[in-house]
């Protein structure tokens, strides 16, 4: 492949980045969506034709008014909201007139309006982009140094099998904050469960940043937080394929894994992750990168 | 000094993001304010009471319109912008109605819709908030890691005479961009002129992050942006007063660095930047610091 021009890679990055924030563009779908509120407080955001749906069933959604749709007070507990959503969304995935509902996970997610808050409720993973319901995962580099300072970082290319974004590039490791479940405890086990590293490396991952963004499709809205961790492992170490999430682990040079950032074979919010890891070490510079704030701003938006 | 509960610390820095970017906040004076452009390109926000001053020189400034103050499309090179606003701004200071006129220092700034983009004009220093012009600068966190991997932090006492933040708390060195001048080259330049500390041990400095805010006063909009850089210095090497904008150089565990940033005693975009370092370098973890990824947003907001 012919190398690419550096002010082609920026534009592509500034691409991925706008694409990856496209709720909060002009001309984005977010003036029509509705806020999702548990006691006044908003958890989501509720595009048009999810509302829609919602209004059968008024003894759990209020009605929408005042551009929000509400849970019904009368469901007052953490169990009883979560219950009764999840009887509306059972019914709505029989049906199968919504697409994403079919990637039903039975993973339970927490809802509430900050990760500092206590969890108002749990909803089914599938289902959290129709609520525009914030999701948490934590992310690692993986990378090494060699003797002369060259700097080397291990991709993941993801199982064809895997319902969201298959035979992509991936970090090394990656995955959903579970309800309760703590950051660095999810990042050992991800680690563990999908390239094999054991806790006693894992634990040496450093959590050094976050990448933030909040895109939509025609499902509903994405408003994300991946928390990123570097773990720069021996020169001898070799992940290995662990649950089968992964079909195959490359550690390429970083100046090779940047150039592959611009291209389409890159999961998009593990794009971001390299692109944060790049400017943290000094891989990308701002004498030389036009763009260097205006990445900065886009991998880390306020939710 | 009694040890600061943990949850005050957090919400100390919270206001300081918050009081930081106060402009993009509900009820700020962002509504009130004019875009400053030229070219059709916005380059500032002109608040009403600077834009009521600027009627008196039509020849310069067109009447606001459509929320906008343009200058005149008569003036049509940077040379020539330059002089106009050069001649009106000269007079204002004569007049010594606007406070930070009087804080003139000869100093020029370049004026552009982006960093990427050429200059349209330049602009004293001193004037540049009454115009909301964005304004870039570098600031360098100096850092030791000892033996046993515990890291320490410089930080400079800025001398009782600047016009600005006087005797307040400083990272090591930092200073604005001038017109034309490269990023790494600035950096060179302070550490040399403010802390004595040789350009072979300054080129070492590794450019990490940028830390990008807009906030208000009743002088004006101020939107900025410092690239930052870390620079670990050897454990023997002292920092020494250069040209007399710092009073004292200390070197302090970087558990009291952080302590102190929740006081009042840090200039406040320099407290930034170093929160920004405390997560880069995994001092501050999202386990247990719930403010987390607000910190990073708050750190990096788009321009």
């Amino acid at each position: 492949m012919p190398k690419m021009a550096a002010s082609v890679w920026s534009e592509k990055i500034v691409q991925l980045l706008h694409r990856m924030n496209n709720f909060y563009l002009p001309g984005s779908g977010r003036s029509s969506c509705f806020r999702f509120e548990i006691n006044g407080a908003q958890v989501g955001w509720i595009p048009p034709h999810v509302a829609s749906l919602l209004k059968r069933h008024p003894q759990v959604f209020c009605p929408p008014q005042g551009g929000a749709v509400r849970l019904c007070p009368s469901l007052d507990s953490y169990e009883t909201r979560s219950q009764a959503v999840d009887v509306v969304l059972q019914n709505l995935r029989r049906e199968e007139s919504i697409p994403c509902l079919r990637g039903w996970r039975d993973e339970r997610y927490s809802v509430m309006p900050r990760l500092s808050d206590a969890p108002l409720m749990w909803m089914e993973r599938a289902a959290t982009s129709l609520f525009g319901v914030k999701r948490y995962g934590v992310h690692v580099n993986g990378f090494t140094v060699s003797d002369s300072g060259e700097v080397s970082m291990w991709l993941a290319r993801r199982s064809r099998t895997k319902q969201t974004y298959p035979g992509l590039l991936d970090n090394l490791a990656a995955g959903g904050l579970a309800a309760g479940v703590g950051i660095k405890t999810t990042l050992i086990k991800e680690c563990q469960e999908e390239a094999c590293i054991p806790a006693h490396i894992a634990t040496q991952a450093r959590p050094v940043s976050t990448v933030s963004y909040t895109y939509e499709d025609q499902e509903g809205v994405f408003p994300e937080s991946q928390f990123v961790f570097d773990l720069e492992l021996p020169v001898g170490f070799k992940p290995s394929i662990g649950d089968g999430e992964v079909q195959e682990f490359y550690l390429l040079p970083i100046d090779k894994v940047k150039e592959l950032l611009a291209g389409d074979d890159f999961k998009p919010n593990s794009a971001m992750v390299v692109l944060d890891f790049l400017i943290r070490h000094s891989i990308i510079e701002p004498d030389t990168e036009p763009f260097y704030q205006d990445f900065l701003a886009g991998l880390h938006q306020t939710l």
